[in-house]
């Protein structure tokens, strides 16, 4: 995974957003019919009529594969992210937000059309979230926004499957990995939601048996992949179909896949559980900063639990306490 | 304080302003010649390069009187707020978050000019915050956007000392407070900031001696308004001059002076200090929530105390916790 010529560890493509994040109990998700934990899409319409009922928010950046990159940066690692917003206000903050952790972020920002992406997020009382997605500007991310000179200089390209809702950026996505093919690159992919899997179920089996090095999954996503019954299954199922499978489960920790080898690692526990937002996106980060430093496949695990168990212990999902300090403290 | 014909139990005018919460260290605030724990005042252009070169941030709706009429609305207050916002992203939060809490919220939007105002905040280590201010859309209230019977409606009407820094803010607030005396209710005025004091000390004075019946002050605040050097000087100058004075002392608590008695009210540690953004805007809310219920001064003060002491546990000026339920189990 040492290459001399590439100067970025991961370059990622996703979903510009700007999350709100709201508290709420079991009620307001069953009168606005939300399905617990999963990501549901909105229009603009929608997504103001829930606002408007919802409690105060609290702003930050989000986006799953953005949240992950502006991890690895904070970890020291070299990131890029592409990704579409309007020039508005939140915007301005999604491009500030993960410029100022050290990622590269260079998509020029539309300039007319839909506005910055917004994701409602509601947390409930036993830390779930639960989230409601417009995806605005985002959805504008076509090929002709991709810089595949960033995607060359990258050792991984990552990607969210929740690109897979819209057309231009799948197309986009397809694009950018032929490219980090042709590069000598790995390609990494998140499964993202159970839900988006079910929506695009034939395409990311063809992804995960062709094209993908890595694949991240939670354990309701893989047995979706596969429509299989226990976790077991679905691991036995994507075994040997790509380079490495990292399979998240909550509070039994991970499971890394590779080849005929399996890896059990176990979750740190940093504190009071308070938001599950970003966990998976966190366990990308600390993986895959692993990964491009060459680190064996457990201490890649490791710095992903780790980095997981900490976004839990907050509101939101980009790290507020230093990210290099816990790994220093846990991992040496 | 019973009034059958008051429908709002607060009014509060202020800055409308969209907070920018981002951790700092020491050297941060040196680089820019920033005094720790003050709000200074800054143009649109100072504000882009200093968050241009700050941390990622969390957004959230703040503004002191706002944060201190959300409060009230969030214990079960009656609460209404005035103050001015954009018509953009930045200003439909800051409306939504009011009017999620319950508080009445009704100044309309700018449809043109400056932006919605947006407040830095960095937060070191220590848990202190420095406020760098840019006003935008909030400097622009004038009487005219001042909704009078909603005023008439109030027992308190509550200024935060800030809006002296704008010429039409100041004007629209004499405005209202001889609005207000004339309907029967009283006028509370927050010190708001120490260096805000040294602007505006003799007009501060004569309000303290002729306009005002509950003054709100930390330490540094009421010795600047008397240039006294102890808090007890200070205390002696105020004692007499307005029917109420509530001092706070951060890590001692708060005396409550009326006529010729004192109250010592005690802290309360609740959890560890994270960050003390909101810290005198919550003692103002608990403070006021039991003055317009009637409550004897020492619980008044127990009320701003604990409300006080939740919010320094939190990243952001807006209580994450419920408010009724803090109450509830600490004082009954």
């Amino acid at each position: 995974m040492t290459s001399p010529l590439k100067t970025l560890d991961v370059v990622g493509i996703g979903n510009a957003i700007v999350d709100v994040l709201v508290q709420a109990d079991d009620n307001f998700l069953a009168d606005h019919a939300l399905s617990k934990g999963s990501m549901a899409l909105v229009d603009e319409q929608q997504a103001d009529r829930l606002y408007a009922s919802a409690g105060p928010g609290l702003e930050t950046s989000g986006g799953s594969a953005a949240n992950t990159l502006a991890g690895i940066a904070q970890l020291g690692g070299r990131a890029g992210f592409i990704g579409r917003v309007r020039n508005d206000q939140l915007g301005a903050i999604f491009a500030h937000d993960i410029r100022a952790v050290g990622a590269r972020f260079e998509t020029p920002a539309a300039v007319s059309g839909p506005s910055t992406a917004r994701c409602l997020i509601l947390v409930t009382p036993d830390a779930q979230r639960t989230m409601c997605t417009y995806l605005g500007a985002s959805v504008g991310l076509d090929p002709a926004d991709l810089d595949l000179e960033l995607v060359r200089q990258a050792k991984v390209l990552y990607l969210e499957g929740y690109l897979w809702d819209s057309e231009e950026a799948k197309r986009a996505f397809i694009a950018a990995a032929e490219v980090m093919r042709d590069s000598g690159g790995q390609v990494a992919l998140s499964l993202s939601d159970a839900f988006c899997v079910d929506r695009h179920r034939q395409s990311f089996q063809e992804l995960v048996d062709g094209h993908v090095d890595v694949v991240f999954a939670n354990e309701a996503e893989i047995c979706s992949l596969y429509q299989s019954e226990s976790f077991e299954a679905a691991a036995d199922q994507v075994r040997g179909r790509c380079r490495v499978a990292a399979l998240t489960r909550s509070e039994l920790g991970s499971v890394v896949l590779s080849g005929s080898e399996s890896f059990r690692i176990p979750p740190y526990r940093l504190g009071e559980l308070v938001d599950t937002t970003g966990a998976g996106d966190l366990y990308a980060a600390g993986f895959l900063f692993g990964y491009t430093r060459g680190d064996d496949l457990v201490r890649c695990g490791q710095l992903g639990s780790l980095c997981a168990g900490q976004v839990v212990t907050q509101l939101g999902p980009r790290p507020q306490a230093s990210l290099p300090d816990l790994v220093a403290n846990h991992l040496g």
